[in-house]
């Protein structure tokens, strides 16, 4: 795409109300815009970016058997009242709503009991399972503060995953199953080497409950590292019983901040019970169906990615989700450069590599210094320079090296890069 | 995909708790579930009906310039205290929710004025236009009765454009631009014989707004057609001096019930002088944005295409949104029905063409019965009978034609419909 069609400005000064990095640069760099503490538009460029990590879920979510489906925000009473979490007191982050007739709804912050509820009519025998379900799509909490960019909205896109099987045995092998997806995810979109399979608080039908925490300034959790197993322990359940249950010495351990960018529970029981949701054995004897879920916030994510990769001054983004792959800056007046820079973007093009292209008449600094923010994964210059050699200067923003090489030999590197 | 993995169930009965033909079809399919009225949760099937027009509508919208972005359903006051309509008063249809502060908060039934707004910090100059955005997200619209369906819904999904230009004239060879784009999305739907360019109510900056209007008894409106001229008179601007600058007579019309699928509007510089978004033009004068704006419900275009298409008893899907263009049918208990029904689901998924394979142990009457309600394009049976004869039996639901064809012959008719 040419960069004189791209809407968004970036700025030089960061936003005065917002202090986490994340929200710094994506603002910066016109990727968001805030509506209020907690919600925020994507704006196109944001888009793709949020796009791309969509798609990296979908398709390790998809690989595992889910099904998608699309729920619906607003919330009557009656099934969550079933569970005891309609209450105000009881689940603080409601926003409600009412109907005209002044029926109070609620706006979804999670989605167990509609979704076990509309099971009911579609599960009866044992036939019917496993089922597993998904859905991308918002959901809404009414934190009191929300100060980290987009790392806690009150707003936001999320994946869930529910699973509905027979027993504990087919919940524990899919549980299983999800682990591997979720590292995956995490290691697609550029966060493998800091994220930590992490031990924390469980429920009534498992002693924990698995979160997927990213070693990060940012974050707002403290978990203890055991580098020796890969894992970690959340401080909400750190003492000596649990270390002993993991095997865990409290002296091999380091302690680190966090952000917890997924995380997975056995949820057995508990919501079938209380709505009812059973099948019927080979004998036709009823039992309540066994769920589990399993979530990733989209947004935290995104910002998650900016906070560990990207330097305070400029964004870097994973080859697996940066909204252009290239980024082509031709530098100077001379007609030569424009002409020899168009043909590479029309050759980016047939190859279907996504490419962003500085078409603007700007002096070279500022095209460098807005790249410099932007920070697709390849920056690509051409100048009268770059000519004369008969390359073009390639700068990986990932491995910050740059190298100059003949135009062909590059778009074998991106086609590579893009079989992956 | 094999239809035992597919967990939803049809039903016989029609749901007691709804009129509308597309609600009754679409719970019947597993399509759809009812949370509260008008609003429905997108069950698997139904995701993949809704996704199909999504595209559709994406391609055609990014053909004419359009450039996707994701607002938010959250709203401050603030914005549209400037265009008066956070009033519930003035707007009817708010649902209104509050921050922990007790600051009210709407949820965005349309989104011109955060859109106007948030573009403040992006258009400085001529150079900034023209631009062209769109998104396509939930909406929420506190309706007092619904019982269309999902004809008219509380909580839906809508694609909005919005058009930036400098004047009027650049605004004109827009909206010229945005009514091919959807003529072409309705005649894709398969409402194109059926769907006609309306002139309605306009405002300020302009004698008529257009709606497109399809013919259908579920409508709710009243349209005059002119068959000669193509063209249709919305009832609510149906008078003597509009057919005269219309240059239609009374006694060529003819009265009908529509369904409002889409519409188009120009704004002016109604939202940009309310919200201040001006430009400075070449000799660095100051003007207001001159804008548009162009809607279509997918929910909504979706019950009509079942309104319009489907007959009482079953649904029909035109090949160009239908969840899987076959529905591949093995009936009876001989292993060689099996075993040649497998190996047609294989070639047509390596060639990519989307199958629905009902693998389930049923009698036939009960497979062809599911069959006829799903109403996917291409229904393929093969039995003992088929085999014999070396041909498989292909009902082609749109035609309602039914002819017995070798797999080759059939395979190559598909690859032809995909192309297209």
């Amino acid at each position: 795409m040419k960069q004189s069609l791209l809407f968004t400005k970036t700025r030089r000064e960061d936003p005065k109300d917002e202090t986490a990095k994340n929200a710094k640069l994506l603002i910066r760099g016109g990727y968001i815009h805030k509506e209020l503490a907690g919600v925020y538009t994507y704006l196109p460029l944001g888009l793709l970016v949020l796009k791309n990590i969509e798609a990296i879920i979908r398709e390790e979510i998809e690989k595992i058997g889910g099904l998608e489906l699309q729920l619906t925000s607003l919330q009557t009473p009656e099934i969550w009242q079933k569970t005891d979490r309609f209450s105000d007191e009881i689940v603080d982050v409601w926003f409600k709503t009412k109907l005209k007739n002044n029926t109070e709804l609620g706006l979804a912050f999670t989605h167990e009991e509609p979704l076990t509820n509309l099971l009911k009519s579609h599960i009866n025998s044992y036939r019917d399972l496993p089922i597993y379900l998904y859905q991308i799509q918002t959901k809404f909490r009414n934190e009191i503060r929300a100060k980290s960019g987009i790392l806690r909205g009150r707003e936001f896109i999320m994946k869930d995953l529910y699973s509905f099987t027979k027993d504990q045995s087919a919940l524990d092998t899919f549980y299983e199953k999800a682990k591997v997806a979720y590292h995956n995810i995490f290691r697609r979109v550029g966060l493998g080497d800091s994220t930590y399979l992490t031990f924390a608080s469980g429920g009534v039908f498992s002693p924990y409950s698995h979160e997927f925490q990213t070693v990060c300034e940012a974050g707002e959790d403290i978990i203890y590292i055991s580098d020796e197993k890969g894992i970690a322990v959340n401080k909400e359940v750190y003492n000596d019983e649990v270390l002993t249950d993991l095997g865990l010495k409290a002296s091999d351990l380091r302690e680190v901040k966090a952000v917890e960018v997924g995380n997975i529970f056995k949820l057995g029981t508990k919501f079938s019970e209380a709505l009812d949701l059973f099948y019927l054995d080979e004998v036709g004897k009823k039992h309540f169906v066994v769920m589990g879920s399993y979530g990733i916030g989209l947004g935290r994510l995104l910002g998650t990615v900016i906070e560990v990769l990207s330097p305070n001054d400029g964004i870097v983004w994973p080859k697996s989700i940066t909204p252009f792959l290239v980024h082509l800056l031709p530098l100077g007046d001379n007609p030569e450069v424009k002409k020899q820079t168009e043909v590479l973007y029309k050759k980016l093009i047939d190859q279907k590599i996504s490419v962003l292209y500085d078409d603007r008449s700007l002096a070279p600094g500022e095209k460098l210094a807005e790249a410099d923010l932007l920070g697709m994964s390849y920056r690509v210059v051409i100048s009268e320079k770059t000519i004369a050699e008969e390359v073009i200067e390639v700068l990986d923003r990932n491995l910050g090296q740059t190298s100059k090489l003949p135009q062909a030999e590059f778009i074998a590197i991106l086609n590579n890069e893009i079989k992956k």
